[in-house]
């Protein structure tokens, strides 16, 4: 459990982006100066003295908190984009959505074998990014390290695609069940 | 200028994304540990000690900067958005483009006036997206205290667009003339 209480500072949207979501908006979190600073301190020690060399994590909104975290650990930052964002050579991943699939990729020299990387995104749900986000560092032949969220919805079970895929840690700090 | 050499990590990409253009990829920068928390560092250093209250930044590059200066400066980070981006009622900007115009948001309760802000971005051209940004943190009633940049493309000149809304200062780390 968090040192913090971030819970003031996620808001409910019901029936956001569609009827029968209730949409987490983290924005107040990284918006508020100690909250930002409290979620960026607690995921990067989390994952200090581990030699982490790359933090990735997937546009748009994984931007916000995995790179404050790289910076922490004093790791580089990989973006994972949609399609056609990236200028140079790409590695890709297809991943499952309710409906249809979804595609996310990195630069194909982001990373090299001898880099230690964890996955950070503000929040996980189904998992479905976070595993796309790890297989592209293991097609790029680096190791993942492990996972690491601001927000997870624990009624979604990501915790079990994400063990199932990679058996590796998840880190949560706040979790909903 | 710079303490880091940073040009070695910054790579042109020729008639990207359109013919003539020479696109500047800076996520070789971000990726290094070095040059990343140099960038962070430096950018974040020159705004320390005037009270900054929040980090204004355009997605999505601008996350992969503004959020860990804000993180940096124990400020708190407001994404600018992309409409329909935002879950909760949102203030509005639009701005011109070569052909056209966009908009960018930023969440209505995002700033209050007491609020001393710098918009950060990675890249700064025409300047357009820095003043929309600046423009929102007006609407919101907060005060714009100064912008800053890793990469600024002089020859486009948005030291003068800048200027011409604001007044304000532009400090870039990187500047290609």
């Amino acid at each position: 459990m968090s040192k913090f209480d971030y819970q003031d500072l996620v808001c409910d949207i019901p029936d956001y982006p569609e009827p029968g979501v209730i949409f987490k908006d983290i924005t107040p979190l990284i918006a508020d100066p100690q909250g930002f600073s409290a979620v960026i301190d607690e995921l990067a020690e989390h994952f200090l003295g581990r030699g982490i060399t790359k933090v990735v994590g997937a546009e748009a909104r994984g931007f916000l908190v995995g790179a404050p975290v790289a910076y922490r650990l004093g790791a580089g930052f990989v973006p994972a984009r949609k399609p056609g964002k990236l200028p140079r050579e790409v590695i890709s991943q297809c991943y499952a959505l309710e409906y249809g699939t979804d595609e996310i990729q990195i630069h194909a020299d982001a990373l090299t074998p001898d880099d230690k990387v964890i996955v950070i995104d503000d929040l996980v749900a189904t998992g479905g990014t976070a595993v796309a986000c790890a297989q592209l560092v293991e097609q790029a032949g680096a190791s993942v390290e492990g996972f690491g969220f601001a927000l997870e919805l624990a009624y979604l079970n990501p915790r079990d695609v994400i063990a199932e895929t990679f058996g590796q840690e998840v880190f949560s700090l706040i979790v909903v069940d």
